[in-house]
């Protein structure tokens, strides 16, 4: 059965049909022309908008419909963690063919509502629109953050640590394996599984966000990594009008990234600083602080690591090699849309 | 030029520095992960988000870049209006191809500021995402409302007139005089300019919405007509279990609407009810308040009228025609994105 059939108001009834969670904070939900919530008192509110769109952000007969519903609501989960915020309700914007199967569409949405429900995130308006050449998901997310605590990519000082959550490149990696066509990649099942999944199902690192937000280290800047550690930390450096140095051998590699990386000679260093969607949190601290770091996420039982420090050379980026050598990193080895 | 010797970022700059209206409930604007904002004390928050795309909503050879821009912002402050809310923040998403010129880019995007700036919204954030197949535009506005006189499309009732704004099916004739070829439509220049123009440049019912809200008149209803009248009449009908009946004689036509439609010899009445994209406000009230209502429209400058009357027979609504034949409408007539 396509769309066609259900129609406009018959997919918004279905979508109403299988929320899974309701806030507190919401007065009137989906279905009038606009939604209205009380804010929470004594917070800044905070919002952020990520698009995902069809053979740009994902390739339809790559990633299953659950997944993508989950991923579109989990990147901008990333940019409400990246700022120190909760994430509270959101907007869903479809732009789809009238031809889409109904069993696919369920499935997307399924995955998003899913991804609400575990997030605590209520589902309170959108808009469906027909887009007949491409599949494209538009989420718009609306959280808090504590007032005087807002992490933002400004302020990062010389001196300062730069530290990064989880292991960088697997989602990367994983793409990678994804879109090459047989003759398939070396390596073990499981390690090529643990990688596709690091793609399809980036974990927000909220509770880390949290866990910083909570502490008394003073964070300097922070972002989350979408576009690859060069172009991420690049923005930090422009914000600031800092540089930063990198060692090589500090940036955190998961086993299976090492072992697919090696069986299949790809350079690991390129894969993590162009790579991007990784979603984990780059920060930078000064270095008093830096002991607390690693104490705070214990309790979230991930971990964290100092991959650089901080350098007064503005917009200068370099990568101390493993042999010792430093090599200049350029910010366009970060993702852009347009640049060809 | 085109965008891809710009790129991604060089593009957010050059949106940055066009920038007119800042509000002073910001924390953060845009360049950042999320945009962070202090919420006015007292009120609700109200948000929405409404997309254009191309060769659905519109044609990018018919619409001038500047009046895109403006609409893609006018038809979300149409839906804040209906709440009877003020617009104060908007986020803005970009789905462009690398091949889109800049001066095309450079239009569309100044006629949206120029619409921000009218209206004073700011602009905090968005997303600009590669979509090489279609243009789309999407855009999400938060605002705020009194907590106690919020505009929902539940709650007419049976004997509650039916109100409207302005005149209807002005721009769904704009639009089919702009889509036919040659041989062109009969009528003056002048009329098929107005009604183009009123397709091109809805103006959201801001002031009406703000005067029905300071006043006493109790509104049972309201939302503003996007689908033509049958579907959103259809939508406070359902929300409220009840029927309608209008009256032919008193849907209220522009006189550029009456010429072109008698020298074209169109049903006028089927162009409003299923024609679309009026972004007038519809709205119930009891019949004792309906005697409060010209007056403050008065000071608006704008006309209102009363089309008909709320029933008792859930969903039924029946068109009273000229010659005083009653016909059934479907809801069916209004504007559906998937049905065919």
């Amino acid at each position: 059965m396509a769309l066609k059939r259900l129609g406009e108001f018959g997919l918004i009834s279905r979508i109403r049909a299988r929320l899974k969670y309701r806030s507190g904070q919401t007065i009137l939900g989906m279905g009038d022309d606009c939604a209205a919530y009380k804010p929470a008192p004594g917070k800044c509110q905070i919002v952020t908008t990520d698009t995902l769109t069809e053979d740009v952000h994902f390739k339809k007969n790559l990633i299953p419909p659950e997944r993508l519903g989950y991923k579109a609501l989990a990147v901008n989960i990333s940019d409400i963690a990246a700022m120190g915020g909760t994430p509270r309700l959101a907007l869903l914007t479809l732009g789809i063919s009238a031809e889409s199967s109904l069993p696919y569409l369920n499935k997307l949405i399924d995955g998003f509502l899913d991804a609400c429900a575990q997030f605590k995130v209520e589902l309170v308006g959108g808009d469906t629109v027909s887009s007949p050449k491409s599949l494209f998901i538009s989420v718009t997310l609306i959280g808090e953050a504590p007032k005087n605590r807002l992490f933002t990519r400004h302020g990062a000082q010389p001196g300062n640590g730069v530290f990064v959550t989880g292991s960088l490149g697997n989602s990367a990696l994983g793409l990678k394996l994804l879109a090459k066509k047989k003759p398939a990649w070396k390596g073990s099942p499981k390690d090529v599984k643990f990688l596709i999944d690091a793609h399809f199902s980036p974990v927000p690192r909220l509770m880390e966000s949290k866990a910083l937000s909570r502490s008394t280290a003073k964070i300097t800047s922070m972002l989350d990594l979408s576009d690859g550690l060069a172009g991420d930390l690049t923005h930090i450096c422009q914000a600031g009008e800092v540089g930063a140095r990198l060692w090589e051998d500090r940036l955190p590699r998961s086993p299976a990234f090492i072992n697919i990386c090696a069986a299949n000679k790809l350079s690991s260093a390129e894969l993590i600083l162009s790579g991007g969607e990784d979603y984990e949190l780059l920060f930078t601290s000064p270095l008093k602080d830096a002991k607390k770091i690693p104490g705070l996420f214990k309790k979230a039982g991930s971990p964290v690591s100092q991959i650089g420090e901080i350098t007064a050379r503005p917009g200068k980026i370099v990568l101390v090699g493993n042999n010792g050598r430093e090599t200049i990193v350029s910010p366009s080895q970060g993702f852009d849309h347009f640049k060809s």
